[in-house]
């Protein structure tokens, strides 16, 4: 199965207590699409200037992820710049440049309109429901946003998430989103949003999948998996695109979507969330190996397995 | 097999955003012993004034609790006052009475002296060597503590480190014990003070335990047990007491303390922390019958569980 994303290719420079680097290979789609090309294939669609050259096109290439979506367009890349000197949770951004991503018009390719999985990395709802809306035939969309569409695009957001399977935010958005402090009844207001599957990443504390739930204990019972403690975090920047590139991707790989294979993708996302703050950037996931996924997969289940 | 437990035993003023309840029966070494006493006979060490009554009395004895080592003093009880309204993760302290708490000598009734379990609640470190050292023979001994001990009292923290076998904290209190933001090297560190076993809770993202950690991926992994996402908080006052409370009581129903022993501790805790939570004060634990922990445990096991 295919899985086409839509979202931003960038360039970061991030400095954490662990170091800095200047201008790695970033974005959201770009996180989520090497994670996810370990297990289906990928295709892209994005907007790059000038300064995405061979060097950063062979790293998709690597990774048999299609390019043909990303556009090419006079200018400079999205760039951002992020410390997490101060608190290795959350990024303080130092700056932001939109550059050629301000016009983006996200166009798509025909021989992408066959996927059957589509991901709408964080970018402009409205954006988001376009791509949504011209892909009526795929089986599977999931989709993520942040605090500033929340807050401030709440209407365009909204009509988002009638269309979506699958929400994937983390605990603060969630709670914004909900106007709710109580996890429960926050995964419960945003499913009545639309998604039939909300996941609420709890950054090292793992993740959450909440879905169909009904009134009290009725219904589904939510779905934890564990994060991996991990010796050093050096750079967290792209966890929750790798998270939900490993989750996706795995859903995609599988011949049937029961409940057992979205639990075992909630495992898949979180095992690539931890590969990816093991380096600054990409460069884990670009240097990662399948036998590696499924050590890791294996070590997440040993983590919270009783006899 | 039988636990001693020296802590307090309480009354609490307590205001959440779902009610308030004035002068709850509380304290660590009640919620502690609470929740243990469905896994293992529990003897209580603490000191209370002329306000515990007949009524207080029957909790313990409801659940056949030994109190003999609990001395009945003229003054009144330990008064703790405290408000979540602002956020249900952290209480707010509005009042604190130490009253007949203040002048605490503990004195171990010579019926305890078999016990093979101690527990120390979160009391003065002083007093927590005291009792440690007049229970020379115990099989296993855990312990509690708090950012204050840990800030200002840290030489005699210390001491009382190199005598247990499991210290049980939250995230804050291993950081700051530490001295480190990261969780492995926290767990490391804490680990080369004396416990052999580190349990560190993480309120609603449930907890980990820590064990005989080596360099690099050697040594045992952690293990993490899932906290159930509850319908609501009512009040979390002594969910980490009673996590303590079903780690060590169900450690104690154990005839081999085994890895598989520990695991299973770890969820029978989060079970009993969860119970704590959906009332105030000890109320629920109070009500609590043992078909109902097993029930939740399944729950609990059905919440990370991959086919």
């Amino acid at each position: 199965m295919s899985i086409t994303v839509v979202g931003s290719v960038a360039f970061d420079s991030v400095e954490t207590p662990a170091g800095k680097r200047e201008r790695c290979l970033a974005g959201a789609a770009t996180y989520f699409s090497l994670a996810a090309s370990f297990f289906a294939q990928v295709r892209v669609i994005a907007v790059v200037g000038d300064d995405f050259g061979a060097a950063e096109q062979a790293v998709f290439d690597a990774h048999n992820i299609d390019t043909g979506g990303i556009e090419h367009t006079a200018g400079k890349s999205f760039f951002w710049q992020g410390s997490y000197l101060e608190n290795l949770n959350e990024a303080r951004t130092l700056r932001t440049d939109l550059n050629v991503f301000a016009g983006f018009e996200p166009k798509i390719p025909s021989a992408y309109r066959d996927s059957e999985f589509l991901f709408l990395a964080n970018i402009d709802p409205v954006l988001q429901r376009r791509v949504r809306e011209s892909m009526p035939g795929v089986k599977l969309v999931a989709g993520d946003t942040m605090n500033y569409w929340i807050k401030d695009h709440r209407p365009a957001l909204l009509e988002v998430l009638k269309g979506l399977d699958i929400l994937l935010i983390n605990d603060t958005e969630a709670r914004m989103l909900a106007g709710n402090n109580n996890l429960l009844q926050t995964a419960r207001t945003v499913i009545a949003l639309g998604p039939r599957f909300l996941v609420i990443k709890h950054g090292e504390y793992g993740a959450t999948l909440f879905h169909g739930l009904g009134k009290g204990r009725t219904g589904e019972q939510p779905f934890r998996a564990p994060a991996l403690p991990l010796e050093a975090v050096i750079d967290p920047t792209g966890a929750g695109d790798s998270f939900a590139g490993g989750f996706f991707g795995y859903l995609a790989s599988q011949p049937e979507l029961t409940l057992g294979a979205f639990r075992r993708a909630m495992f898949y996302g979180g095992v690539m969330g931890s590969f990816a703050c093991e380096r600054f950037g990409t460069e884990r996931l670009q240097q990662l190996s399948r036998p590696e996924i499924d050590e890791r997969f294996n070590l997440f289940r040993e983590l919270t397995h009783l006899d």
